[in-house]
């Protein structure tokens, strides 16, 4: 028995607006929902990117909250990192070039394939790597 | 043009070796490898969950380094959740239960589908839920 995938991801950003246009604009992401201050959910694929104020996310429930979702917030810059194709890879390039968001590094793995890394506005740092890094083709 | 899947999340810890203790022994997750005092790498289906000391990753890579990965590293307690049926939730529920592992928080949601939450050694929120909370089955 083990967790067949994961289902949500998180990051924690120190402005939702700046993020949500980054991950919507030009990252592409289609939004979910929102709640102004507190969140803003995003689908990529079979999965969701929860992006979190932790300022708010840290607030335990109140005692008669219909829905108590357990407090947490982290600070300080995450990580994350999208499924993409050498081809992808490369089309990423080109889109974030133009978008004016820097490449800080590439990186050419010894299993074969390769990442490229961008930070988010709020300093996170993102990924796009090809699966063959993990063995995954 | 969007990513199409997210392929690692990571979370942040202060004791690599109780949380690998934790994510292979409680959750069953298969361990890809480890660096000791860095990091612990976890296959979670056809994606990858990254465990990280932030002690550790913050560091900026040295001028030399072959691989030259960018410094990340929070703290606090991140977010992750795991997708699960409601069969399969009943089963961790059972097994998280035989592990000592207490459920914080049960939540049914209004869209159907439910979610269980649960921390693990270093304090992070951890779920199970039902992927049609997001309009997935």
């Amino acid at each position: 028995m083990q967790p067949v995938a994961i289902l949500e991801s998180a990051l924690y950003v120190d402005d939702l607006d700046s993020a949500e246009a980054f991950y919507t604009d030009v990252l592409g992401l289609p939004l979910i929902r929102k709640v102004e201050g507190r969140h803003v959910f995003l689908r990529c694929g079979e999965g969701v990117l929860l992006l979190f104020n932790p300022d708010a996310t840290i607030e335990p429930p109140a005692p008669e909250a219909p829905f108590p979702i357990p407090p947490h917030g982290a600070r300080g810059p995450g990580h994350l990192c999208f499924r993409a194709s050498e081809a992808e890879i490369d089309a990423w390039k080109e889109r974030l070039r133009r978008a004016g968001i820097a490449i800080e590094s590439e990186v050419e793995w010894l299993t074969g394939g390769r990442s490229i890394y961008l930070r988010d506005p709020a300093g996170n740092s993102l990924e796009f790597a090809n699966p063959k890094i993990w063995g995954v083709t």
